[in-house]
């Protein structure tokens, strides 16, 4: 693919001076380095953070000082309140930020030895408010496990569960961009219309069909003009990275909502991602083999088609969803986890999905999110959401404790959780994206 | 309802000292005062401006000069590149930016004794360069009119045209503020999949059902905090104003794609918008009654349900299409009405709109842009879109010069126009919504 190959900062060897950034099990080691908005306290501005350990160094802070030297505009970017301008430069400029990274955080470093910058440059994540990474200008979401999709086709459509598109269209829908909040805001229980199966008429009140999706978001990087399309070969270059999503759905005021324009209010009351944007370069380690299409699937169209000598077009990308009630809170019982699935299972990989976007003249823009759709593989284990998991409300989750779940209640906080492990490259991982329910 | 009440800005008897403001016809009388963003030169940083007549009242100039006094926020977003920072302001103080317009243009004002403050304030409109008028946070699109929608339905789903869910719910789904543009904007043909009826597998190539769809689009002013509604009494203050919108259509696209998300690439590529927001303020004249439910049709639910003595959710508009092919342009042929249609035929008023958009908690931030749907009729003059005229390329339409059209050919120019005019009111326009369509 066209995406980042390996290079030296991906070399296991290479070990970080900051403290606990090397334990076995750590999201942030030197190999992984994601970016992020931060601010130290309510009073300071929104900063560029990068991710190491369990600090983050303040990155403009990093170029003042002159520990990066950065060619002008990737400075200048560097100083931004989003990574909006970091996601407009090529993708070049984007590895010669990760090679000084790399760099100025290694063993032996020369910030290594110098305590005062130190002090100045990192802070314990604890200890800051973390912040949506860009300015979101377009969001959106689109479908590509065809677990899910049959899943969810089969509950909805029994007679006519995987629509005859599916797998020749990478399926997608437009959601709301002001409505996606970062990791740890709560989520307030929408209200809506929705119609009991046995009801005349539809009424008006809070979702009773509460679910969550677990997803992965790709941020956009660069821009291509209205009217222009981005071929196969070149639509990595055109994704920053990645962070996990949460499509919070209510399930009740979809199915009352959704024919025939798409799910709407169902969708966009509120969509979480969590703060560290992983980039495709730290990525590069766990490509994995595309989809396997199982025999009798249609080969994808043209514009849709990688090189046959192109294997590597998935990522190998371990997704978990844990619950925690407010009982469960209360008796200090850990969350428990629901699922885990793999990214690797997605029907159509990152780089389609954007071609696809992108094949009718769509401008993508930097900042422009892409959800991945709820990532479930073909075991009741890989459910990613708890439509699929209950079965529509039929088949109620036991929880640690005593409690059973069909949909969220609340004081529920789902948090999803995402890493990255191959034999031979350093663990990385996409830190948490957690939301807890309240009431409407 | 809650929207601008009738004040002098309305009287009938006032006059602009602008020529040609106050001719018969003219879209731009002292009455309408619309705001826009324009450009006096490629060189030239945008700015907000006024239409009067067939001029632009550059409106920062206007309170730079202390020919406007306005307080100081106000003023503030007077001078902005985009109409957001106005979109922003709380419905009084618009209410004082129209005072000020109406007295500062109106016949015998200290303005109209001045010609060096004309000659430095007032441009042609066909000199300058009109743009978009708001950065558009999100783009929403809507499905209001049921004539539209049965139409539609008919020939998608015979036995099933009208869902069930569409007397109760206001269908609306989100679209792509990334590709929306200013009218005068060329339209490429897009490419994308489609199927044949008769076809095994789809194909990818140019959409051979391109068309358009006549909107009236709705700028948002104002926000409510993720997790707030906003009660109907509330909604008409949250409305800027409107513009033309076409929604540009792929309808082979659209066909293939959209189950079970809705559109997407069939719509993306492009929406058009007229350059000049005509503001509730100004349509107040033109309140009408709401569209009158057919017997047997359900009463909206509480939340979109009006007080009984609100008799004029509605707005009289009347919007036309006409189309002009390369043929013609060369022949000098003027362009042909296609459709002529009534915006008070919505099943759903703007604030039936807005309130239930809001109504799981949606933010919705100034700028933000909520398309109404195809404005259709029950009669066939009415129909706002070629699917619907050709009855989805059944009926072909029978041009001036002999030829025919199905759906939109390279080289076809489609003008949307929009106007209200009632006994006992100064007519006021919305002006053009133009778009050429190019080979893709």
């Amino acid at each position: 693919m066209s995406g980042p190959p390996l290079d030296a900062t991906h070399d296991p060897a290479r070990r970080s001076f900051v403290p606990r950034a090397n334990l076995p099990g750590a999201d942030f080691p030197l190999q992984n380095l994601p970016l992020g908005v931060f601010r130290a306290s309510s009073q300071d501005r929104p900063r560029i953070g990068v991710a190491i350990g369990e600090r983050v160094l303040d990155l403009g802070g990093a170029v003042e000082s002159g520990l990066l030297e950065l060619p002008g505009r990737l400075a200048t970017a560097c100083h931004g309140a989003t990574l909006n301008g970091l996601m407009a430069e090529p993708a070049e400029r984007r590895h010669d930020l990760r090679m000084a990274l790399s760099e100025a955080l290694l063993e032996g470093s020369r910030f290594s030895q110098d305590r005062t910058l130190q002090d100045k440059l990192l802070r314990a994540q604890s200890e800051v408010q973390l912040l949506l990474p860009a300015m979101i200008g377009d969001y959106t979401d689109f479908y590509a496990s065809v677990f899910h999709a049959s899943n969810v086709g089969s509950m909805f459509r029994p007679d006519n569960p995987l629509l005859p598109n599916y797998k020749w269209v990478p399926i997608g829908y437009h959601g709301r961009a002001s409505s996606v909040v970062v990791s740890g805001t709560p989520v307030r229980r929408p209200a809506g219309q929705s119609r009991a199966p046995d009801a005349a008429a539809p009424s008006f009140g809070p979702s009773r069909m509460l679910d969550y999706e677990l997803e992965v978001g790709a941020w956009v990087a660069g821009e291509n003009p209205l009217g222009t399309p981005v071929p196969l070969a070149e639509a990595e270059q055109r994704i920053f990275g990645v962070s996990l999503l949460n499509d919070w759905s209510a399930r009740d005021l979809q199915s009352w909502e959704y024919q025939p324009l798409g799910p709407f209010l169902a969708k966009n009351f509120v969509t979480s991602v969590s703060p560290w944007v992983v980039t495709l370069e730290a990525l590069a380690p766990f490509r994995a083999p595309a989809f396997t299409r199982p025999a009798g699937d249609p080969a994808p169209l043209d514009y849709l088609a990688a090189p046959a000598n192109e294997a590597f077009g998935g990522f190998g990308i371990t997704l978990e969803v844990s619950l925690q009630t407010a009982r469960m809170r209360e008796q200090g019982v850990p969350p428990a986890r629901l699922s885990r699935s793999d990214f690797r299972q997605m029907y159509w990989t990152l780089a389609q999905l954007l071609t696809h976007h992108a094949s009718n003249g769509c401008n993508l823009r930097p900042g422009d999110l892409l959800g991945s759709g709820t990532v479930s593989g073909p075991t009741r284990e890989e459910r990613g959401c708890l439509l699929e998991l209950s079965w529509r409300g039929k088949e109620p989750l036991a929880l640690p404790g005593g409690e059973t779940r069909t949909f969220l209640e609340d004081g529920d906080e789902v948090v999803l959780a995402g890493y990255c492990e191959r034999d031979g490259a350093v663990r990385i991982g996409l830190g948490e994206c957690r939301g807890l329910v309240r009431a409407g």
